[in-house]
């Protein structure tokens, strides 16, 4: 009884070493769990395509580039004169005005005739979105120009599975009761019927001649610029596209079209003259004086 | 002696007790520090706007909304028939090979002359932007066109603070010894002499007439594609500028322009005619066959 009155203390204390080695472990699994939990928030938002958020800028290690403005590239290159044609007023006012008008005639179509139009002419397009300016001069674009009637229509199966999807996920919240009109959204017709699609990726990072990564800063402004210019050069030969994002087809599209892991699919343009029957929903653009305060 | 032999597993308990929440605190004062840190991972990454990854797409709680393909403004609206001109096969492929010829000139030129250009024509380049397609018709943009010299100034001043910032930090590690070379890029003598700097806003969300705030999906890239409409305007009138993206000056270009917190600075380009004694980088271009896949 004296030995185990004497031990007493020396086993209370063994037992709350334990307790503590037990409190200890469990905290450390749930600060383990918090540290994972926190980068990945997994929360349902069917609207964002995970495959676009890459944080390309945030996630880099790679240093060693300039961003857009600072061209580091360029600054070791000699400069050359540059002397532009320059119009006199009258005739600058007048092309602004035509340049206006034929873009103002732009909309989007989905109804895109099966009329073949000439490779020549949609190359040209695709040499006019290639000027445009990029961060560093890097050009971070690939623009896959589709005409194969088999990859048109797998194309099809992709985007059209991707987007029942999300319109029936949605539905369930919303629109459960107009199942009909919805229908006609997810089914992309002029996936088949246009004579190209034109599939546009943004390259994440470009890959150095010592095989090194090189961060291409500002590639998803830099790409969506280059489609600005593309839909110009497209509205200039008087056809038509229907600017989409295809929401988290972007693995699957990739994979089908084998581009290699630094190209994420931005947009995907259907491209060919209307059809006959072409409609296009009765809408308004802003005035200037919405979109512009001049000071 | 007996009563402090029987009462020594209590101190001991007691003791024991006390060290576990000593222990129980430390482990959560690391978990919460945890917990903040990783949301707010505070690198050292100057080429970063953080005024810029606002990431609406990601925090938004509003679910109201269709994505751009979807646009759910254009279903509600009736369809009208659309016959654009439409060019017999030569005359595509010349316009096309003009468009191109036309934008291939286009060179991004730092070297601007101060002579006055007609408001009318960048009036019309600006309503030429506004016709870019966006996400559900949103038409998420904003032009600030600055021609009031004093503001130009302060934009000046702004802009060259930030940047002998960047360039501070960034030569801290590469660049000490090339002090003076470095030093031509954050002079930006540009934005005091140009006759206009065009501040291009991107509207991260709009308000509805209740007071709502309505998501703007793929705002960014909306407004992207709106420049690069927005530029091949200029280059058709023979004006010229530099795409520019004045890192980390949102907030004080914002606050100095008065712009509502809806809107993030995206980009910011000077305009006007080229110097006579204007140079550029002698670069080139990548050719079709590196930017274009053919399937």
């Amino acid at each position: 009884m004296a030995l185990f009155s004497t031990l007493t203390p020396v086993i209370v204390a063994i037992l709350c070493v334990i307790i503590v080695f037990l409190f200890k472990n469990s905290k450390w699994t749930e600060c383990a769990l918090a540290k994972k939990t926190v980068h990945l928030p997994k929360e349902s938002k069917p609207w964002v395509d995970e495959d676009l958020q890459d944080d390309t800028e945030i996630n880099s290690e790679n240093t060693e580039d300039d961003d857009w403005i600072h061209d580091a590239g360029e600054e070791e290159l000699p400069h050359i004169p540059y002397a532009p044609p320059r119009y006199p007023e009258p005739e600058m006012l007048e092309r602004s005005q035509q340049f206006y008008s034929l873009m103002n005639q732009r909309r989007s179509v989905r109804f895109i005739s099966p009329e073949p139009v000439p490779r020549a002419v949609i190359e040209n397009v695709i040499r006019t979105a290639g000027t445009a300016p990029s961060g560093a001069h890097t050009e971070p674009w690939t623009f896959v120009v589709v005409a194969d009637a088999d990859t048109k229509h797998r194309i099809r199966e992709i985007v059209e599975e991707e987007e029942e999807i999300n319109y029936k996920q949605r539905m369930g919240d919303k629109w459960v009761n107009d199942l009909q009109r919805l229908r006609t959204n997810w089914v992309k017709e002029y996936l088949d019927v246009a004579p190209y699609l034109i599939l546009i990726f943004k390259q994440t990072y470009g890959v150095l001649p010592n095989g090194k990564k090189k961060t291409h800063y500002y590639n998803e402004i830099s790409v969506s610029i280059s489609c600005g210019i593309l839909l110009s050069a497209l509205q200039n030969v008087g056809l038509v596209t229907v600017t989409s994002t295809p929401l988290n087809c972007g693995p699957q599209l990739r994979a089908l079209l084998r581009r290699p892991a630094n190209e994420k699919l931005l947009l995907l343009l259907p491209v060919g003259y209307p059809s006959n029957d072409a409609t296009v929903p009765d809408l308004n653009r802003k005035d200037l004086n919405d979109i512009m305060v001049f000071v």
